[in-house]
């Protein structure tokens, strides 16, 4: 089984943007200081992953990303000893590597992993701050600016999967959810180039849009649909064609959900 | 797991015959040049395959294809390390080489795959374009004419397997049909070599016989399988003969929707 | 896993006998000759693995025979590195054999296979023609006298286990049966010795029995197991005796049913 | 996983001790000339292991008998490379030792292995009578001493596990049950060394138990188990005593059933 | 899988304590010395591990333990190349140790097993008394002395797990329960070293707790318990607070069952 | 799979600080002392690991702690070979290491283990305290100071997973729950350094908290959490945002369940 986490060690002066919504960066600049895991709660596409990069770049630590899913394991996280090149050598996991150089593990999605992940999160999570590594036989202890970082989308109806209390327990929590209107018009118009009218017009739809949710929609569009629509939209493409491409056909194959999504799009933007 | 990813390298003047229908080639080209990622909706053999092809063509690209199944797994699309003659060896995947030489990825029913693929198509199709190679400590950038490309057909009914909010959400789409009489008669005359009097005849029959379907076909009959029909008449076989053994047999077993499938066939050609 | 796939290779001389029913050999011969994928459905013991047998003869091509079961993927197919007298060699499966040599390769109860067979089947079942094969790093082009055969039965109740289809519609299709009386009456004299006129008794026999299928029985009873019948006549077995252990027996354990059996027997050759 | 065939290989002197009931002998013998495979169904301990002891003796032909189970693979079956002693070799597996040597593999209860075996069995038990080896490269074609016997107990309730018909219908069958009472009578004296006359009791003991199956019981008394009690009874243990520990305990844990066959013991052997 | 079996061989001073209840004794040394295997059923902490161990010691063979579960194979009980040091080596597992040695081997819990085990265990358990070892190529004979010993407690509801028939039917049985009032007060005395007197009030305790058993208690309270009670009673800890930990809180979470027990505790005892 | 155990061998002085509330820590020095295994059963956070660190410190022993989880198995516990540095060596399990050094291992949430280590503790768990190293060919014998303890949360509704009987029966136990008020404030206050006063405002809180348990949450508030809270305030969070994210968002995802939390601690701390 692979892991691919992805290793973010940006510069200062590199700090991903991100808009403040509430105390979101004084509560996780709390919690790294004082040595407490991090869980974040919120929908798809809403921009946890987008605030993480942005606190690990403002707090000057790399940031280990993994994408969890059903077959990951405590030793994607840990590493192992791989055979490359005909010769045997042991292989940092990501969560390993951030442990050693003090940076933050941020596990996406970590209702997904497999439970004997909990085996190393857990001497991780209380006041030991222990990593051991069984087969290499170091007791590996997480240095200060050591921080681990999890999220899960609780819309999700997960019916076999969920934390253990055991596990939930071990963090401080917050909840996210979309950005609110006008500081999500100036993230759409900042990552695609469309004029902040257009965007707002755009935001508007997005408002309507996720007001379907949980009748018809599993999840309201997020805030990344809505920079590729804005971005179709900069490059040419019809207003009604782009969001049809970006906010219907993404969200559900369903035809009569798709005109209730098309209606809306039609009375913001009007026929093509 | 083999993965038995299909390799296409041609030149421009190789490009595949396609028939447009819609905007469908100007979408995909922007999503290509904004380097969005691309989901392809539709019906069994109703051309997206094909489509994919032409594009690629049309953009000098080499396609990599990928028919996903149950145990597709990460390792599958990235690569690994085989012991060939007694060395080992690391042999990227399909995904790897797509990434590396600045190809087109297309994965078919990525339902399909096992859940771990998530995990490299989440880095690989957010701003960071990145696809990490854990076992070689290679990160890779994707290239501005890499691309990712996927499909489902949204018709059959998945219970246990669909692709979560979060991986759709990374993707711009468009839903696929059969296409209008007269291109689909220019195709089938095309790959044929039937005349086009007889292929406008056998789809009028494909009509008739896809309104059958959901009473008591699954699908509906594809495009290719009135190619197979044609090509069947052109050497000679009986119109009824041809059309019972390629859009009979093939969309049923059962006896009573055989013998109203035959009834079309019969109204449309005469017993045989 | 092991896959015992069988080869046959027979000269001209060779064509094992095979009466047909219909217009099966040249449809056979058609797509054989188009390069069209052939799909054979029937009951158990019908004759579809002669018929291939026989058409794989007649054509000249050898002959590879797999029989399809839970655990077979797509490496039994395609082959493997084994380890063998110490040294790692490349062993082709019976797939790849067949594409190497123009060969038929007959795909018998093709969905008991596991799901990842259909990544090797799509690309040999389009137009492209091809075999990939990863760990050795080839792309094999089928040449024109390769042809893929598979065949299920369609009588049983696969409530897992079908042909998506997205796989069905690569194939030309045709429905087999039991022989019809006189031809079946021709077989069974030809395999076993037993005179015309006592096989002839066995085949009204088997039209009686055959008509329980469905109420009591799973399945009719086979072509084949009115030859072991016979075989047993012919070597002195009462006839009432041979019937029981062929025609009885292996058909169900149900008391009530196997007396109902017996009635139709005695009825028939009196009793012992 | 390991296969624990055991080989008898016994001189005609040492046919084991077998009364026939009925022609189950002749039809055996007749079975093995004309090549046919054989099916034995019946209940536990009525004497198809023994059976077939004795038929491989009379026809002077070695035994390899495999007790089937949930995990028997066709590899346990045909053979594998093992390491042994740090060099790689070749292991026939039980079925192939028959094939090689011209003698009997007795399969226990079939349709307790894994469905793959069905790969290695098609291929034997059809007019081809061939066993392919991918992994040493072998097609090994059966002598004509060699016989495929299986056997399996139809009175358990198998929901998940039958033999498919088109493995059924492959062979030739024989149901078997208890042996009547004087045979039985005869064997366990013979076994136990108990004089004749306290073996009829037992005997009669027997029956009645055996009637209390279906209701209460999964199986009725096994032969064996007479030969254990009379063995304990020979021994001096007391025959209530015997029986309560041979023909009480082993068929039932429920206080309500071992009752009712005590009170069928006593009203044989009376109190203790 | 690593299989901990525990091997006793003790000297004839050494027989453990045990205090026979019935003719278990005699039973059990008829079956060792008629080759008969032997099956034990009873409750939890009966002393049916004990009876094992006094019957190996005063027969003067080895015993080998093996505790069964879940995941426990036949190659757990059959040895298995291990690589030790850099070297292959064979080492026997316990079933073949106690072959070789003539040793007695038991199978506590032997429904728990895997369905492998059955083709280890079915040639050992009939007339033929064989264990083949397919990969040392060895087919070992047991000796006069070795004898086979199973237990399951039929108190449990194992809906998945039982002895099939076919193996029940191998083996002598016997029902074992608590012993009576006097016997268990002289066990719980001399392992504990508590008094008589008191010994006999917990053993009273014991009959009012055992009573609760199928309304509110899946097993009744073992001897074991009683001496872990008396064993902290004797170190001073009040006899309410010694019960409490040892014959209420192992047996039950439930509050009400837990003061159900305790009233019957300090009805014995009194208050603390 | 690795077993991430965590060794603390404290010297005396290192005692971690626990307050008992009632017998506790006698009942656990007498198990010790007798060498009786010891079971902890009670809610998340309740105190149960650090009580058991407490004890090993004062009883002077080196403490092994592993997190149990569904993919635990003996051979975690017991050690294997392991290929390190092209070396083979074998690498004690964290029992081993206990039962070799004597010292304390703690399995947490022994429940949550796979069956076989039942294997491993049943031998250590009677009278024999034994550990079998099968593939080292040892056999431990646990020296006087080794203890094995396990713990579990019986407030979980655990389906499939509980200990079997005749595992329970084996141990003494107590059950363990959230400390008394004064003592609880006395913990958050020596572990977070809030003063006093405030510490008993959040036991109030906690209080009424926990009495939510059941209706709406599936686990009451840990006093770990509590800490967290605490710590959080010393550093000027305000009570309600601090009570929020480490009371609130970690114990529940439910808007209704959340609101009502939020309401008892407005009512506690006043509105932000």
């Amino acid at each position: 089984m692979d892991v691919a986490a992805t290793v973010d060690q940006q510069s200062q002066q590199d700090v991903p943007f991100y808009e403040p919504v509430g105390n979101e960066c004084e509560l996780f600049e709390h919690a790294f200081r004082q040595h407490l895991p991090f869980l974040l709660k919120g929908p798809t596409g809403c921009g946890k992953t987008r605030f993480v990069s942005h606190m690990a770049a403002r707090l000057g630590r790399p940031l280990y990303t993994v994408s969890c899913h059903d077959d990951l394991t405590a030793a994607d996280l840990t590493g192992r000893y791989l055979l490359q090149g005909g010769e045997t050598r042991w292989v940092d996991g990501p969560l390993t590597r951030a442990v050693r150089e003090g940076g933050i593990c941020y596990l996406d999605e970590v209702v997904e992993a497999r439970k004997d992940v909990t085996v190393v999160l857990h001497p991780l999570t209380d006041d030991r701050r222990l990593l051991p590594l069984e087969r290499t036989g170091e007791l590996l202890e997480a240095p200060d600016d050591f921080m681990l970082v999890v999220s899960y989308n609780p819309g999700y109806q997960h019916i076999l999967k969920s934390l253990k209390p055991s596990t939930r327990q071990r963090f401080v929590a917050m909840s996210f959810d979309f950005p609110p209107p006008a500081v999500e018009r100036d993230i759409v118009a900042a990552e695609s180039g469309l004029p902040a009218q257009q965007c707002a017009a755009l935001i508007n739809l997005a408002a309507r849009l996720r007001a379907m949710k949980g009748q018809d929609l599993e999840e309201g569009v997020s805030t990344r649909l809505l920079i590729y629509c804005a971005t179709l939209m900069v490059n040419g493409v019809s207003a009604t064609q782009a969001a049809q491409a970006t906010l219907v056909e993404p969200l559900s194959d369903d035809a009569d959900v798709q005109e209730g999504l098309m209606e809306a799009i039609r009375a913001t933007f009007g026929e093509d």
